[in-house]
């Protein structure tokens, strides 16, 4: 291997600039020569293809956001589209490829390889944190941080007018976001896609903890509850208990952008070195990521496969909300 | 005067504390005793009413909220709210007020003191910047710079993705949130409700900016804007230019919370100790605000005139934005 | 068991409130009493004992330093003082103790339980993650968190007027805080007290980043490093490279407080809590910690010797710093 | 007027780059060509001088540091330095100039001016607040936010472990950065250049406060301060007061960095749009400032003079912090 190409693809997340200077200082450390590739699949066919240097790459370990750009390409999703890429990179003699993202990249990368033959290393770069093969994706870390920071705020208020709020965080599939956020904020109830509510419950649970003392309460929501988001939870919720006054918040984009947190950073580091290496070593059509604190390579069809709450920690919740 | 109550009305902002630390140990260098009064009016009918010493003000200048809380009060719009809540204040012989909050804090004042007489002094705790006697609220250079963090954030989203936001901001009445942190966030447009905007033009002006060469674009809305809110606004606009994606994001209750900035500390210090020597000097009926730099008292009716928004911070922005 | 104590000891760590919550609410959920000892064990000798309440933890979570206080106790050090403190525990019937602090209240704990039979269980509440048995100290997420933002801030500086900086970052025995916030501020060099550095070499090292058209750098000194202080070291190396500017600044005391990260919050309530299940299910002794993402309970005399250095992380970022 | 030239120089400060974009927008928007001279004299003298789009400040507004770099040039103190600087400026045609910086920065621009005639007008870029003909700096709003952060954290160890602090801060000649960050820090005393302090005072004021009851204490000290620095004080106040317990911090170059506030940014683009009307209108040989919330220039004679310290400030932290 002697030329490899990196990009960022799908939504941004932080520490993606860190991870993409990992790869490029290690791929110049092993005399491999990189290419950044802007926008990712987008430029890949628009052939948006340069060489980099390490320094191009200085200064940006701490910088939110990709310094490659990042889009969402339709035309890959063609045949035509993955032929004109593949064209591209081979004309550059490019032999190898890094890809940081989440899911979609992932599978887009999958379909690419299956029809070119070019090996691939996968770097988790999306603040969700659903994917499996790694314990934390990156820029899931700053994610809750921004998350958390933000309910501080609203803490202040809930606490002040002695206010409940339903704060809605990202999370389509993934509750982790919503979970972290939950205990780390001292939230009363978090609500996950992966655990079937009960409204009734619900209620009951809050109309105990007010009997119970508490003055003010926060329900942390992910966006893809299966009851419904934050807003028509929290209506729900306010014409079952109209004596206490509830309001909602959505927190929105904050949580994609910012200075990455220092384990993230951390994080993206070793994945980008470890990407490198594992391309260098052979792996292909695997993602890199860290499970118990150890660098493994998991094949992207296991990576893609749901994964699973940490029920110890949903145990945790609901005994330190009392 | 030897004993004054204070207390913290209406929506809570950064810096109440800040000031009541300065109301507090303000009187007590004058040698007047201070009663906090909980949860506002509704303390004061419920004669929630407690003696206050230095050392209970400690370790507070930089926490966000109010300790002493704040609530809305209905029975205090009744004349049986205000007689009883006079009879509490009259029973622990509290012979001045100083009230800490926004319009309706200084209304609600206002009202009392014309039914009953007790001199109170009103400090100017709100986020909305949007009253007149004060240049600044103690509490909106806090909340601009929260906004400016989730702007910050979002930037680097809308310039990884290349697209643009809108972003909702708090001011019904009032566009001064919107104008600074759009200002200070290098947004392209905002939109305020002082201002009549022409939907049209802001799509020629967009369309502009993106022939220009811009690849990301930021427009803050004031929600109270006439135009609508950002999502309305969002979605015109989405449908005027179809080519350019658009995304939408309200910032919520961040804006009220927080750890006070240096600004607000400061300000809030000075508005707690000239609202104390204000009403030692014997004024009453009037607000303590700052002006040009300069402590200054100014009617309550003054204070809840319509504030005039500043155009050549508008001149400005719209010259930066090219 | 019916009633325990819980303490924190030496010095303050942002997490130490989250993990009282935890244990507060933990001890009060399985039916246990809890009473808080103020100021470690000088409270212990001194009576100052308090039966707690789950709302006394309220609003804590978020909180730097501890509401228990802490303190460094002389007479705890005497065999008369220990006999005091027993006593009055033994007079509230309280029949096991949770120690939060580092390795002076470990060791205090350690020698008291040897003296008089009353089970504990240690959680590590301490910024420098200088124990064995715990991947992380509670603190310490967020200790390099802090020490991250400072060296961003300085890189505006070296970056803009072309320096180099020795900033100093605390760590006597254990060099992670300057090894993790080296790799994620991107530091060009980190020394720490596990490593044998050579000054000739790392002058060589610079000499060569500054050929090679680095225009500023970064040393992260941990202030236990065998070659000396960062003011030494900067001195030293000024002399032998006279052509370039360096600059030297020590962090301090920064790095002990502030809101507590996510990861801390969470590690905090989650060791919390294991300490109360610890201590419940007869456990004494030991120190509750997390290995690999998994809780554990490690004898104390193992979680007192020294800690090894990760030198994959060392590896890493010498590749990365080029 | 058709070409002027905008460099930053001396110490860096968070809004010069803020300032840098309103400087080019502008000049562009008044048809003005711009150039950017890289690392202030320095480039002046190497020809480090480059033509300037709108789109180069793009996504600036948020950054500490400067894009454009800053040195100190030794060169340009020497006649044929700035002759040689003067004759770059000439080939290309540049007939007006804007310097964004601290004392030295405009006393280098007047001696150059006088020398040779080319118009500028100076914009105080400087954490420092040292300069007449502004209220404020630019860079002085986000040093007292980032010194009172770090304040803050501090204050969780004092409180925690009930120990004094002296913490030192900015301020060669000028306390502003001390005043305000001491009462914005709820410090109780803080040290002023500008004020001669008496030892046996301070000693008999920290004494009397801990016999009322105060169990922490912050003493900020300005670098500059006449009875010596941080260190050198807590030494003369530790041998005074032995039982109470000290210790010494020093904030350091952090406070000269970091993403700038929202006043910061709103002021620099203030005066960098101000700093081209002025050019453009004829001023020369004055800075363009803010005062009581107006733009107003003064001649740099005038800004050099000493600056006078608030006493009014002063009078209030005493009241306020018993």
């Amino acid at each position: 291997m002697k030329k490899i190409g990196v990009f960022t693809s799908g939504g941004d997340s932080p520490g993606m600039n860190a991870c993409l200077r990992a790869v490029v200082r290690g791929a110049l450390y092993y005399g491999i020569e990189v290419y950044g590739i802007h926008r990712g699949y987008r430029g890949m066919i628009e052939n948006d293809i340069h060489k980099m240097t390490s320094r191009d790459v200085s200064n940006i370990i701490q910088r939110g956001g990709t310094i490659l750009k990042t889009a969402r390409s339709q035309r890959f999703m063609t045949k035509e589209g993955r032929e004109k890429a593949y064209q591209n990179l081979k004309n550059l003699e490019i032999d190898g490829l890094i890809a940081i993202g989440g899911n979609g990249t992932l599978t887009g990368m999958k379909a690419f390889s299956e029809e070119h033959k070019i090996p691939f290393v996968g770097a988790p770069g999306t603040i969700d944190n659903d994917l499996n093969g790694t314990d934390y994706t990156i820029g899931f870390d700053t994610a809750i941080n921004t998350a958390l920071e933000a309910i501080d705020k609203i803490r202040d208020t809930a606490d002040s007018l002695e206010r409940g709020f339903f704060i809605e965080v990202m999370g389509r599939h993934c509750g982790d976001i919503a979970l972290l956020t939950g205990i780390g904020g001292g939230a009363e109830i978090v609500m996950l896609p992966e655990i079937v509510d009960d409204l009734d419950e619900i209620v009951e649970s809050i109309t105990q903890m007010l009997a119970n003392k508490k003055t003010s309460l926060i329900v942390v929501v992910a966006e893809g509850d299966e009851l419904g988001n934050a807003e028509e939870l929290g209506e729900k919720v306010k014409e079952k208990i109209p004596k206490f006054k509830f309001r909602v918040t959505n927190l929105g984009h904050i949580q994609r952008g910012g200075s990455p947190t220092a384990a993230d950073r951390v994080l993206a580091s070793q994945l980008g070195l470890g990407a490198v290496e594992g391309l260098l070593s052979g792996k292909t059509n695997v993602m890199v990521g860290q499970l118990k604190r150890k660098l493994v390579y998991t094949s992207i069809d296991e990576c893609l496969k749901p994964r699973k709450i940490d029920n110890e920690l949903i145990r945790m919740l609901r005994i330190l909300s009392i």
